[in-house]
C-alpha cells in the first residue's frame, strides 16, 4: 500500500479498477485516459494525476495497460490481508455489493449481516444473517474490521456503543445520527436524506 | 423554491434544517454559525455563504433564530406538493430514514418498498413492501417521482428499463451499473464499494 494518498484519490483508484474489471471490449490491452474518464464522466486530469501518484504511467500512443494498471491500483490500496465486513441492517443492499467481493481482486470479503427485524437465521451466497443482538459476539469472533451501518435513528446509538468493544476500525455510516466513537475508528457518513432532498430539488426546478 | 442553488449547497442546506430540528437545547432560539458548523463538523465559511445564497441572515449578536432558519430552508429547497419516494431493493436502510420523513418539515414522502427475494405483501410503518414484479405498476399508480435504488448488479439494467417507463423524475443509484436513463431522469450514483476501500485504505495505513 502508498501512504499517504489523498482520501479521494483512493475513492477514485476504486473505481477505476471496478470498471476496468467490467470493460466491455475485453481484447483490448490499453485504453486512454480521455476514454477511461468518458465513461466515468470523470475529468481526464484528475485521472491522470491519480495515476500519477502511484507512480503509473500509459505509453503515449496505445495509453494505459489494462491488467498492469488493475495490478498497480491493488498494490497501491489493497491491505495485504483480507479484510472482513458486515453489513448491519441493511437487507438487499448487502446483496448487491456481494457480487462483486466476489471477484479476486478485492481484498474485501463480506462475512455476515445482521437485521433488526425478525431473528432470521439465513444465508445468501454463503454469508449468514444473525439477528442484531449476536452483533458484538459475532464481530469479535468473525475479526471483523468494517461495518456498513445502517438501523433506525433510534438503535443507531446503543449500537455504536457495541461496534466500540469490537476490533472495528471503519464504519461506513448510513444513519443520519451522529456517532460518538474513538478516533481509533474511522467514521465515514452518508446521508441518504440529504441526498433525496438534493434529488427532489433538481428534479422540482429543472 | 430558489432556483439555480448550487447543488452542494442544497445538499448542505438540508443537513443545517435536520440538525437543528434534533437541536438538544430546545430552549435555545439561536444558534451561531460556529455552533452549527462544530455539531456538522463543516467549515463556517460555508454555512455562512450558503444562508446568504437563500437571503437569511443572523444578528449580529445573538446568532440565527432557529425556527426562522428552518422555515427559510424549506421556502428555499421544498417543492409546494409532496412527493413520494420508493425504496427498491434495500430493506432497513428505509426504515431507517423513515422516521425523518414522517416529520413534518419534510416533503418527501416514503410510498412504497420492493424486494427482490421473497414475495411479502408486508408493512412498516404504513408503508407496503411489494415484490419487483410489481414495481413498474405501483411506482406508476402512486405516482411516486424518486426511487433509491439498490438491487444486485443483475438486476439493475432491467429495473432502470422499467422504471423509464415511469413518472420517475430521480434516481438515487446505489448500484456500481452506470444507468443509461434519459436526460429528464437526474440520477445521483453512489458506490459503496468505492468508500469501503477507501474505508479499508485509512484503517490499515492509519
Amino acid at each position: 500500500m502508498i501512504k499517504d494518498l489523498p482520501p479521494n484519490t483512493v475513492e477514485r483508484l476504486s473505481l477505476y479498477r471496478r470498471r476496468l474489471l467490467n470493460y466491455p471490449n475485453e481484447d483490448k490491452l490499453y485504453i486512454h485516459s480521455h476514454k477511461l474518464a468518458h465513461l466515468l464522466k470523470i475529468n481526464p486530469a484528475h485521472i491522470r494525476r491519480d495515476l500519477m501518484l502511484i507512480g503509473f504511467t500509459g505509453d503515449v500512443h496505445k495509453g494505459y495497460n489494462i491488467q498492469n494498471l488493475i495490478d498497480k491500483i491493488g498494490k497501491a490500496i489493497d491491505c495485504k490481508h483480507t479484510q472482513k465486513v458486515a453489513f448491519i441492517g441493511i437487507g438487499d443492499l448487502g446483496r448487491a455489493v456481494a457480487d462483486h467481493f466476489n471477484q479476486k481482486e478485492t481484498k474485501l470479503k463480506i462475512a455476515a449481516t445482521f437485521r433488526t427485524s425478525k431473528p432470521p437465521k439465513t444465508q445468501f451466497q454463503e454469508v449468514t444473517c444473525y439477528h442484531i443482538s449476536d452483533m458484538k459476539k459475532v464481530l469479535i469472533k468473525e475479526n471483523i474490521e468494517l461495518v456498513v451501518l445502517a438501523v433506525p435513528r433510534s438503535y443507531a446509538k446503543a449500537i455504536s456503543g457495541e461496534i466500540i468493544r469490537t476490533k472495528v476500525k471503519g464504519i461506513l455510516n448510513f444513519t443520519s445520527v451522529h456517532l460518538n466513537v474513538p478516533d481509533r475508528i474511522f467514521v465515514e457518513d452518508y446521508d441518504v436524506i440529504a441526498k433525496l432532498e438534493k434529488l427532489s430539488f433538481f428534479t422540482n426546478t429543472a
